[in-house]
């Protein structure tokens, strides 16, 4: 497994892989959501690079920053154990060069949910991949559906700009249905011990509609009720919304994504399932 | 030479060409400053595609779109007689896929000059020449210099994103000076013959600045004294900016670029020259 920094050097691995090629997109400290993307990405590609980059400019909070956790020795041992061909691990100046200047942003798509919790944080999110994209191009990229919101971002930008095809990989859980996040790292043990309520929750508003409820506000109840029981978890939104356009529905008439950000003390976490 | 429509079409023609692959991204209504694009790339490349779409999100003004020239057939004509290997002709909706939902926008690049004066005009640009490149994935692509801040903006979204290297040519000019322009067939026969006063002006400017005169505001009164001396030009702007920033200048001590935007009548036109 090759492991580069500069784009030179990037280049210049890249000219010896095979294709199609799998690119796996991350932010470090791996863990087996990322292991499962790199997976799929070696059934179904000739060669697989993984980019390992903590983006500041998707983080509109300079704490959130500094607190999230590194760890390349760690992560570059997943990646030669899950089969990548080759890492990237640039610096900041390596992806955006001397004077960068530019921004690639989605519009309607990134107004709601964690677009108006996060101010710039799709635009970071979406200028820092199309550059992954640009400078890898790779054949297809693979992202986890936890980040429900963010996987349609990119899927948007790379369909728009006609780069790289996006595969959405399901989000990989703990047993007791916590979805995997580097961010859980920072969870208490009484908040780690709580935080599955948020896959709970989920299961029964995806149990409503099941049983055939359609009232998006009801099965939007039906969520907050179940997190209600839980008095760590301090609800930021919990979000009915359409599949595509991720507008707010008031009926369910078509495909559904049900997602929520819930705050377990400092640690924001955030989790979806699909209706339909 | 192939004349192709869809994406589709496009990425079967492009598989059989040879590399390097040079783009020129025009609006169509060739003329021989596209002529002169066409054939350097021709020297410099295993084979040339040029594209024709006249880009609706880069006009600020609906009747400016509306009167912009167009003239296919001719056009096609130009292209192969240029020595063109593939002509792309998409329709809007090849260019942006339905629900279209992307830009890419350079930041500081675009505040001054033809971004101050036509918003919204550098975010269709950038925005149109990322999907060209994204789509076409050319090794260079060839820009004339008559559109000054349009071809830092374009090689510094290029740079940015790490996609194509912009090949920069020099403007070419009719026998008495104006630059040429798709936009000149609008000029009445008064206006046509008055407007060699911009080349003049830019002239005078750089003459200035030959002789040793490092004032900015010096330089930009000499080039307005030559226009004043025409009573059709109507001038909107008068520039000596950074070469690399374009920050207006005080003193000049580095490269520059002397531009104008003037109107004659109804049409406006833009030039500059370079200093240093």
């Amino acid at each position: 497994m090759d492991v580069v920094r500069s784009r030179a050097e990037l280049h210049h691995a890249l000219a010896a892989l095979p294709r199609p090629l799998g690119l796996v997109p991350t932010m470090g400290w791996l863990h087996a959501g990322h292991r499962s993307l790199i997976a799929r990405a070696r059934d179904e590609c000739g060669a697989v690079a993984v980019s390992i980059f903590v983006n500041p400019r998707q983080f509109d909070d300079p704490a959130d920053l500094a607190k999230y956790p590194r760890g390349e020795a760690r992560d570059l041992a997943l990646c030669a154990d899950a089969g990548a061909d080759l890492v990237w691990v640039p610096s900041v100046d390596d992806v955006y060069p001397p004077g960068f200047d530019t921004s690639v942003t989605v519009d309607r798509l990134t107004l709601p949910l964690e677009g108006a919790a996060r101010p710039g944080h799709f635009a970071g999110v979406s200028t820092v991949v199309a550059i992954l994209f640009a400078v890898v191009r790779p054949d297809r990229a693979y992202f986890g559906e936890k980040d429900g919101q963010q996987l349609r971002v990119i899927d948007r930008m790379a369909r728009d700009l006609g780069i790289t095809e996006v595969v959405r990989c399901p989000t990989v859980r703990e047993r007791d249905g916590l979805a995997l996040s580097s961010r859980n790292v920072h969870l208490g043990a009484d908040d780690r011990a709580a935080a599955p309520v948020i896959h709970r929750a989920l299961l029964a508003g995806r149990a409503a509609w099941a049983s055939g409820e359609r009232d998006a506000a009801v099965i939007r109840g039906r969520v907050g009720d179940v997190l209600a029981t839980e008095p760590r978890a301090d609800v930021e939104y919990i979000s009915c919304a359409d599949d595509a356009t991720l507008a707010e529905l008031e009926r369910i008439e078509g495909p559904a994504m049900l997602s929520l950000a819930v705050r377990f003390g400092a640690t924001r976490l955030i989790d979806n399932i699909r209706l339909g």
